[in-house]
């Protein structure tokens, strides 16, 4: 496969059409059309073979779907509504026709679900095979749910449960196997989260609650105590729960008053912990101090 | 470097506050207010390493230039303006902070010429360096340029010499290198394109001459003619003029009656060939057919 059969195949298996889409793929740039009183949301993620996925653990739809849902969890996060997506792959020498196509239909699956056009990207070569996702999103004007709203005395809340892709990704047995596989973007939560719930702050839960609590905590200038016990995915260890990663639940914060619900859009809602001032990013589990741990990769 | 003190230089050198950011760099999304009666271009392009560029040819500075360059020259052949740029980044085992505050250092050079802002992306490792740019452009409502409106008849236009990346590459030496390694995107021109000159269609010039008149042809659903002699760059052969790319020129039509000035924005412009009824895509040089080549890798 050269270039122009790879952009040929992409082009008849995107979904391009959606409104707002002036033109997708076929030009030297896709054009969209916002709509008035929206703010625009913009995310990147990459999926890169032997970092964020392995050949013998993932098929080409998982990465699909993987690559693609990754991106629709950071605009949950935000409360946000996807609008549209670009797709970047550097196939590598393993990479057949067959898999592009399995990647593709997956991808578009998920993009369809939530009226989301593929609207373009680029192709290239490469030693292993690497992705570059970007969604674009929106959101009313000045409402986007941010990391830096947490205040001391916010209650800190988690959607759903934790470690279970961890344990997927180490047992290789389902059902945790396909959440660490094919994770579900937590997109009509996050809007819930922002118009019902009016949270001060969220971010999704992408390497591991300890580090992206951390984060979030950073961004506030407040540190965190975690009370325990969290809501594990069954058979999840506590390691797995506060570090393992890649669970794309989300965690945010509320006032301490507001009540919260047994459960948003469908997916069971916990109390975890508490915001407090203290040296920002601090935190503390069960009373003793917790390292912003999860995943980090080192470079060099 | 680990992630956190990779992603907290990235935001020490980021230039992230222009008009419509609302948030940079720090969040799960960054956050753009559109300009009302305005079309969003996106495009987005790879950087990889051992496929576009080579460490023993390619700096630091060069690789953070040139990996801007060919995002905002997609948005120069729209006639469009660069607003805001996202960069991922995938570091090698041999990409130390020195090389990454060079890249960063360059690219905000080049942003901050055009008032683009640099407002996120994602930080990773890979076998080999791998970047991924992404571009938002703004353009008048239903006014971008586009490669599908070149009719039979009309005249074909480069800006400035054609050849001369590829002439670098081969010999090494400048002022040819030059044009390798920073070239210099065509923004003004592409914007006097589509307001002074109302060309009919646009595209730049990436993968050479040849294979991107191809492109443009099959957008456009035309054939064409090129009568040569093209404006080559002093030194650069008729192959590397026709199918070296890499040049970043803006290959434009224009309706045979308007007059073409001899420069548009102080850059040379000339007519190199027509429009004509055809099979779509087919082209000739010098009354001979001309097989569109140029980039094109092949993948497996």
């Amino acid at each position: 496969m050269n270039e122009l059969s790879i952009v040929r195949l992409i082009r008849s298996l995107a979904q391009s059409r959606a409104p707002g889409v002036v033109a997708g793929i076929g030009d030297d740039c896709a054009i969209l059309r916002p709509r008035p009183g929206e703010d625009l949301l913009l995310t990147t993620d990459f999926l890169i073979e032997d970092v964020h996925f392995r050949r013998g653990t993932h098929s080409g739809a998982d990465c699909g779907w993987k690559a693609l849902a990754r991106g629709f969890s950071d605009i949950a996060a935000m409360g946000g509504t996807p609008r549209a997506c670009l797709v970047s792959l550097a196939l590598a020498p393993w990479t057949g026709a067959g898999w592009v196509r399995a990647f593709y239909r997956s991808l578009n699956q998920l993009a369809a679900c939530h009226n989301a056009a593929v609207i373009g990207g680029d192709t290239s070569r490469a030693a292993k095979l690497a992705c570059d996702i970007v969604v674009l999103g929106a959101v009313p004007r000045g409402r986007a749910l941010r990391r830096d709203g947490a205040k001391p005395g916010d209650v800190i809340c988690v959607t759903g449960s934790l470690g279970g892709s961890a344990l997927g990704l180490a047992s290789g047995k389902a059902p945790a196997l396909r959440r660490h596989l094919r994770p579900e973007p937590r997109l009509e939560a996050g809007r819930l989260l922002r118009t019902r719930l009016r949270a001060t702050s969220c971010i999704d839960v992408s390497d591991g609650l300890a580090l992206d609590l951390h984060r979030l905590c950073l961004e506030s200038k407040v540190a965190a105590d975690l009370w325990g016990p969290l809501p594990s995915f069954p058979g999840a260890s506590l390691e797995q729960a506060l570090a393992g990663g890649e669970d794309y639940e989300l965690l945010f914060t509320l006032p301490a008053q507001r009540r919260l619900p047994a459960s948003v859009a469908g997916i069971p809602v916990t109390a975890i912990g508490a915001i407090r001032s203290g040296k920002p990013g601090e935190l503390t589990f069960a009373g003793a101090p917790l390292t912003p741990r999860g995943w980090n990769p080192r470079f060099s």
